[in-house]
């Protein structure tokens, strides 16, 4: 017998991989949870039926959603994540030694406790005493916070289910309160070929906010529509004016200094979508 | 009843498209041949059960083998592309205006005629007078013609099937030989994802043969990977030099001249496997 985990986007395209065991599946008090071995990306964690993780390939989405706001920022000290219970955004963000606190702020424990256990090479960072983990809503906790943090990510799932209120304005006007003078916030996306009318709202959102607003792009073999997209609202820093022959030589395995500046030039009708906004 | 076109990778990858129908099924003298109609990206061209273009995403994949490689020769008048059938590349050739003829070297007639049918969006170029359609042996057409193109593009389909021979030292030896002294070869060399070990062999090969050999890059959603590569040889222009301010506007949805000098822009996992080889 095989079997075989499915996602579906829009009714209408499956991604599949195969699965050689399942490690464990529970409903925690937000989501239904599962993690399982598959055969060709490692081990995957699931939030209600969507992946959200893998072994083989969360650097791309881990390291994108990290270097590129930390290198804009020219002394990153202190960064919230928003989300990120996986620890991967952690993981990349202790490779930048001008940080002294990270704050994970993720309102659902079982995501930790579940990547602590089974994805140990993605949740490694939680344990390092630079990283404060709030187990809550990190919607609250933004709103609570004012003038703290150099950057802040969100790290979070689609825009249905939990993160719902972390893809509003009240939210990205909350971080903009909750960042520093000359902070920067970066978001996860979603992608244009799936989602080009949420990117559009969102993009208006950032720009009702931050003087600064950029959209960048990478490839995510495991998520829908596979062309990823992070909007960057930045207060002061320009990311496109970042020096790169000044970006410190880190482990990475798919940001490099010159793809930081490369993955601002968008296909065209992704540039068409945030220049409508 | 829901029916669904699922294409495997490795064993453990599948990418479905829910069908709406089926529009052609046969077997051809060298492959088996569908055409369905999917519900997300439109009409779908299918050879032994490998996805080869759909009606939604074909710009990606067409745009940026074409318009890259002609874009950084100076003055492309003969364009030779070996595969193609579909007629997606030579519907951007024909954006060129310097370009005088045209000639697709297709094995399969029956890609040819049932993209005519099915596919008129894409197959829209293959009724122009400066476009020759040559049923027959690629491989062949390139060894019988000395120093006649100024760009060949190897639009193939995988490495299986009718295409093995175009992924060998020979044939590319062979197309230096057809190309003119500043002619420029570009083919499809698949996704760093699931056929890392192929791209470096193949870009041994182009070393071997051509001064000036660059990868680059796009991101193509019903492709395998979806990271995918294409790799430059060149016997005299650097696709990095060209002037971006020199790029006439051409009527694009992925390709950019910013994006054109982008694409060169490798991640580093991707940039160690063609520096390793």
């Amino acid at each position: 017998m095989e079997l075989w985990f499915t996602e579906h986007h829009n009714d209408s395209i499956g991604y599949s991989l195969k699965v050689n065991r399942t490690l464990n599946s529970e409903n925690t008090q937000y989501q239904k949870l599962d993690v399982i071995e598959s055969e060709f990306y490692g081990r995957v964690l699931i939030l209600d039926g969507i992946l959200q993780t893998t072994e083989k390939d969360e650097f791309v989405y881990h390291e994108m959603i990290v270097h590129v706001p930390l290198f804009t920022h020219k002394n990153p000290k202190s960064v919230l994540i928003v989300g990120g219970g996986d620890g991967g955004a952690v993981k990349e963000i202790l490779k930048h030694d001008s940080v002294e606190r990270v704050v994970l702020a993720e309102i659902d424990d079982r995501v930790v406790e579940n990547s602590k256990k089974y994805l140990p090479t993605i949740s490694c960072g939680l344990y390092d005493e630079k990283v404060e983990i709030m187990i809550g809503d990190g919607i609250k906790y933004v709103s609570e916070h004012k003038n703290e943090f150099d950057v802040v990510i969100v790290d979070s799932t689609d825009p249905i289910g939990p993160a719902v209120g972390l893809f509003t304005e009240d939210f990205y006007r909350s971080v903009y309160e909750c960042l520093k003078e000359d902070g920067i916030i970066v978001a996860q996306t979603e992608s244009p070929f799936i989602y080009g009318s949420l990117i559009n709202k969102l993009s208006k959102m950032f720009k009702n906010i931050y003087p600064i607003v950029k959209p960048y792009i990478c490839t995510i073999p495991t998520y829908p529509g596979h062309l990823w997209t992070f909007t960057m609202g930045s207060k002061k820093y320009d990311p496109e004016a970042v020096d790169v022959n000044n970006i410190p030589n880190i482990d990475t395995k798919y940001y490099t200094p010159q793809l930081h500046k490369a993955s601002f030039v968008l296909p065209k009708f992704v540039k068409e979508i945030f220049e409508e906004a």
